[in-house]
């Protein structure tokens, strides 16, 4: 794997959005913790009583942060695998990956900092471009073989 | 991997479910312009004020049918590779795959014209058989070679 | 990959616990099912009428478990995926799948069981240390060979 340097570009980038996701989880801890506000009214009860199990904005922002990660990221890892062993060419790979890789970090940041309309949104589309390429590439690629 | 006809099947129909889940982004996204409901305030100042940051239903229905792409295209991206690795017979990996694929187009399809239950619900059960049948499958081959 | 006994164990572990994601989806419809909360209209019509067509505390709560997996497992199945070729240590290796999984299940264990907290954010945490592990020994590896 290490020998392949479009392999080990692709799993060095994601590996640090993996990263990524896990602190977005730690931080929605620490808002539900900083607010108290719990899902559960088991975790309610621990800190303070039921009144606690409620929603908040700051925690649901959170939320909906993470699960656009779940629905660009995880993609990603698939696409950039696949994408890595056919072969393409290296320096247009890591393009690919390093575009994904700032257009999602940006996405959590101003997700969570709150930025302008359209920032996040634009941070979004960005990151999508070379999961479109990657996918168009492999499906090309697959009709070029059959 | 061009070469493991399997694999290029699995790799296919992958990839255009993952191009289905992009253009459900797409879309949920297009519902949201056009009924006018934001998750976040900072979408909804900039498309005309903060009475618009409030939720929708063909919207919410939108993030349900996303959600179960989710629960269920990413774990058969994870067990169609590994089944693709135990050197089934071709004609019937391809069909693990077709029945998959029909399945979840058929699902998001149902879940955003709001067709008549189970419609619905069969096509999820449907996509379920060849997910159940290689997840055993791979068990099973680990468990004879062990 | 049945020569690689890293890789077996890691793929034995991955299966059982998306088995385990599809039977938390299986308790999810029964749920719905039992209390008769259902999310979509067309549903509920086939249920008994649109005032079944509403949210339930159970239901929400096979839904955060199931989400929580998903924050989670997927994450995993890449981690461990590019640890099991990273040459590691079989012993120790296994050790990282089995807690790991085991943590997953209490996980969801003490979620539908309601077990007192912090019973559940344990198994989380416990769960999160192997993932942890594994992405700093491949960031690492990747270093190293750079």
């Amino acid at each position: 794997m290490m020998e392949n340097e479009v392999l080990a570009s692709f799993v060095f980038f994601s590996t640090l959005l993996i990263l990524k996701m896990y602190a977005l989880a730690i931080i929605t801890g620490q808002v539900r913790l900083r607010k108290k506000a719990f899902a559960n009214p088991e975790d309610s009860l621990r800190h303070g009583g039921l009144q606690y199990h409620r929603e908040d904005p700051d925690v649901e922002r959170c939320l909906r942060a993470h699960r656009n990660d779940m629905e660009n990221i995880y993609p990603f890892l698939f696409l950039g695998a696949v994408y890595s062993f056919l072969d393409p060419n290296p320096a247009l790979a890591r393009i690919h990956f390093l575009i994904f890789f700032v257009g999602r970090m940006v996405h959590t940041v101003a997700y969570l900092l709150k930025l302008r309309a359209p920032t996040r949104s634009v941070a979004y589309g960005v990151a999508q471009l070379p999961c479109f390429s990657m996918a168009l590439q492999i499906i090309f690629a697959l009709l070029k073989h059959w």
